[in-house]
């Protein structure tokens, strides 16, 4: 569980720095042409993120902070605005991938220049609030450090060359793959009761993790690991795509559109093997590493077939409580909940544009639990509440069974 | 609160006759060719609804108990399944508005036998599976008997001409306006602590409504009354429909993409005033009527607006189930609550087509609590649970405020 | 060739009389629902074809010639206005079927008092403008004759019950099958040379069959009768439609995206018997009948695996002009011509409104000749031109041949 | 008329070799990220048009003429096929943009051997049938290059920093504007009469350019010039896009769905000046040069507007045969004709893949005649028939306006 452990270097501002570079070692692998192209409306060109993490900086730190702010360029404030109505209009998001100009020089200009200030804003000034802002700029550019993972390799997917970004030999930093744990699935059992949940103490977490609360939690079991890809196949083999029994009703609508048939990144070639694509390129199916890039309607599905369910986000919560959790709850796949993005009672919005950060979101969209491969060390929390639409699977999405006793 | 009086005859053929009726009392204010059209693929033309409801009896009932079934039209079976694919194939929903034929003489006729059948086999036969069924029947023609008036008010508000399907002076029986309650909102405390919700006991209730179970609620404090049209203007007047801080994301989405400015029956004259198109025709706005037929998201940006929030469904039924509960729970609109539908801890499926009932459905919606002045007399139940898509408004849907302390 | 004896009653106000009367004949066969209906945003409900011819002689003549004109209703104006910009507003079209009030009893009554109008008017007034607008009138209600037929074939197809508008023993008036010709195809020559084509004479013809003017025609060579069903199985079974090098590339696109296999009416049951769907419900597949309802794109690639092609307009009328002529010219199919339908030199459109009869609808359109079986005695013409986009096949369209030589 | 005079270096080698190189330089304007992307479906990514150019020569040439022909990269064969389905499978033409892999880099390699061996082929091969694929793939690579300059104009356009490709010095080989003419518009008088068109003698043309054949045309006026931005202002500061009786009635459609109010790359800035995107940058709109980048329907609606209409394809080749032809024929803007594009009398399709080329894309489109400022020099002919959907604006397409007398 190495994201759990917060090696975290001894200063914020070398913090900053680390992160920072982390994204340039991640577009490292890339080709300009690669990091220019957006392959759908959900994902971003890699050099869109990282020029928007860069404005997140630059507007919300360097636009509070420096004494005579002027922006970098006056078209960026709209161009790598993602959805912030406070701070003004935004470019239409299915054409980012449009943006050939700034080329990747300019954008890695504009970070070294806003990089710049920074440094030279964190030597003089030091408040709550700055270190606040900083923080939440940090933990923002790991969650686009994912996105760029998971929309590179959505992009390469789509090429019928299938390339591999990675070389052969996997990066110690960026991995597509995960270390299997042990074979047999149990079952852990938890008790009913009132359970406390959500983030507490002075350690960061986002706003959406709070307040810490209380929930009641009737008795169930926890598998003691993820659904592996020996298992899902068994699924497809037995017609769990062709079976409407399975499917909550937008699944099969959705199953049927889409002609949905196994998970987005599998294939079958004429001899009956299966491969998946990754990072590293194609690759035959690995039987014991957890089942990935799964929509909700599959998790869901699978859990029916072998009857047993998704946990709630205060179930799955609540067992990561444990003195012996369930294993792979990190670093493997983010794990699917039947609880939709909802405000936990209290919750607050903050004032100004940052509080466009979260709280609109909670409409519509489920919560996934854990972190996953593509995560970046030190950024998972037992409180993390991720959250995608139902039928979203470009993300590395896996299936945490538990069932009721 | 006269739905909550459950003044049923005395025997379940009764009330099953009674039920049979009054959707031919609803039909009769339609000509042939209201009751054939559909205005939108959510929609079911009312000519339909007759004929799904019978099917439902003969599927269901006709079909297990009658010794030597035989199908009153052998395509009747496929064309007016809803959605049950454990029963097979369906007609396309989209185009239920292109069954010309059979024409409403023959769904008339195909009532009658099925009913003749029926009164036959309730005479004859009794069990408890053969009551549990008549029920179940009985309350999902109710269902429809509230969709027919909700789909006839969607179609005849598209014709400019504005028909009124009811005379001025209402019927005793369908009526598309509520008696106004006290004007003064208050605020009822309600303490933190766990509470139970769900059905519980031997009358009817729907599978989705158990098993009766625990939940931990915050302190809350829930309004007295609904929301009303003098209260919704205001928003409207001070720019609601303009302000994106006060939209969830998809909900500015969905106002910017379907221009929406105001609820879908409004409409405002040249000369400024407000007018609401009902079942009776066009009417004045009525300044104490509860505010009706809202989405999801116009429900939560008022409430935002406001300082309040949207309650649970827990938060809801706690309540509802006090000795003093506030008024316009039943008989009024829908309450939009800010829970998504999902199964209860423990919820089982009914084996067999019936298990398509409600838990297939259990996804992507959220939940209504209540009743409207549309829920039959006798339908509505502390417990219910009624649920549409977010963008939902051709339903009676309203709002129930509350905040947190 | 019936329909080329203009066996017109002797005065303007008996024929208009009797092709009023045609309408209410092929209402007749019809329940209210049947002609409420809308199958798709083409085609129109019968119902409004009523209204709106209706509608064109209240607005187009007595607009003009009543002295004290007021409308039968003042919604009706914009409610049945089909595409007049120059009269105003329109109801939206996709949205006609939605229409159920005014009610068909009231668009009868309409229809009754705009007649009693027209009759008094035309008792009383005559001049050369009157004569013509109630030609346009009547002709223009033979054109909505046909639109009916095709509009409700189109609708009663949808239906999986295959219902049929006509009793199996045929009417004398209304005819959805053709009396076949001789068997044999046979090629006439015509020789290269400058042709006169378009209408010539004081008789009535619409605007975009004038001016008469020259064209040069190249020698060809002119199928003596349509293409029959047989010759398109034959089609059929050679893979025709799997085949890309027979088809225009948006043909081919739209045989990909709708999957198209056959004739739109065509079906074939398990047993490899195909059959037709004609206003006298499915019948067996006629062998001798000429191939109907094609789309230019079906038209064009049977031509092409035949090694032959489809006549321009040119070609048509200069070979229907002939003493001996091609038999099956009128009253079987329409004959799709390779001639996109443009405006001949010299065309002038009409001032007002009624030049947007005709006019505005020159292009992305192709030309038809001919008449079919729907189209209504005394209505077709060596030079009429009917005009439908490439991939229109409700309509009764078929296949004339020709060769370059 | 530069475009005219074809100043071809002495042998096809050296013509080829020319074309080729012309292609790279266009190329050498703009980033590897600029070539890449594709900003709409009808639009290709520059990369892709310099290999789709490469693709035409390896497959049609050195696949039939290299004894051990060997493809570059089997998977190019599919991934560079426009559209020859006798070649087989196409990658989907809207994912264009996604291709990253192969980067500019291993396109410009994949050009530079199948070049080495195109000249090795060339230097030891020779024959008809050779020199005609030759002279059809420099032709082809001609048409790809004024493709390249319509879409790098067309994604640029879409970035709100309006980035130029050209520097404001305009290069010697590509310029995005004309020399203007006379500023007087004459009309030339043509008389009635059989006038031969198409492609006659031994130089190259399209096989769309043949037979040679008779065509009667009747009597007609001509513009001596195109017309310019001063006139098509006129016609949108006196409402011309807000008047629907100036449009064709898809135009109307057209108008009122894209919102269009001016030629797509044409701004009013806050003051009132009018400005046009181009290669160059924004630039001031320029009075006297002819007006471009309009559909077939804004020039419909112009010359309706100002009294006139477009010229049939024959008027126009008739009017451009003369001793004392119109100016701005050529190397200015394409122009419309109202003439859709159909086979000539006695047109024959190709053998074989080639024989895709032109004659399925005979159906739902309009002619162009003449050249515009992007067409290569010396690619220009009397003959040439241009070809696009009447919607179409991206291309350097303006007003040649005739009249009937």
């Amino acid at each position: 569980m190495t994201s759990m452990l917060n090696t975290s270097p001894a200063t914020p501002a070398s913090r900053w720095q680390c992160t920072r570079d982390h994204s340039i070692a991640i577009a490292s692998y890339l080709s300009d042409e690669d990091a220019a192209a957006q392959s759908m409306p959900d994902a971003s060109p890699i050099k869109w993120h990282l020029a928007h993490t860069t404005w997140f900086f630059e507007t919300f730190i360097l636009g509070s902070f420096e004494a005579e702010f002027k922006p970098h360029h006056p078209a960026f404030r709209m161009l790598f605005n993602s959805y912030y109505n406070g701070i003004g209009e935004q470019f239409s998001r299915p054409q980012r991938g449009l943006l050939t100009r700034p080329g990747m020089k300019e954008i890695l200009a504009y970070r070294h220049a806003v990089d710049q200030r920074m440094k030279k804003l964190l030597q003089h000034n030091s408040s709550e609030k700055l270190n606040d802002l900083l923080e939440l700029g940090i933990q923002h550019e790991q969650q686009h450090q994912e996105l760029m993972l998971t929309d590179i390799k959505h992009l390469l997917s789509c090429n019928p060359l299938h390339p591999a970004m990675l070389a052969p030999e996997a990066s110690d930093t960026i991995r597509d793959y995960v270390t299997p744990s042990e074979l047999a699935m149990e079952w852990h059992h938890l008790d009913a009761g009132v359970v406390e949940i959500g983030h507490q103490g002075n350690d960061f977490c986002f706003d959406n993790e709070t307040p810490r609360h209380r929930q009641f939690v009737e008795a169930f079991q926890i598998a003691s690991r993820l659904v592996n890809n020996t298992e899902y196949l068994e699924f497809i083999r037995a017609g769990g795509y062709q079976n409407p029994a399975l499917w909550l009703a937008n699944g099969w609508n959705w199953v049927q559109q889409q002609q949905v048939r196994h998970p987005i990144y599998w294939h079958c070639d004429e001899r009956g093997n299966w491969w998946e694509f990754t990072l590293h390129g194609s690759q035959k199916l690995s039987p014991h590493q957890p089942v990935a890039h799964l929509s909700f309607f599959e998790a869901a599905a699978y859990a029916t077939w072998i009857g047993a369910r998704l946990p709630t986000e205060a179930e799955w919560e609540y067992a990561a409580q444990q003195a012996h959790p369930p294993s792979q709850l990190f670093d493997t796949c983010w794990q699917w909940c039947n609880s939709s993005y909802t405000p936990y009672p209290g919750f607050q919005i903050s004032d100004g544009a940052i509080g466009e950060y979260n709280g609109k979101f909670m409409v519509d969209q489920y919560v996934l639990r854990g972190s996953s491969g593509f995560t970046p060390v030190g950024h998972a929390r037992l409180t993390y509440r991720n959250f995608f639409p139902t039928s979203a699977r470009w993300q590395r999405s896996g299936i945490r069974l538990v069932r009721s006793v």
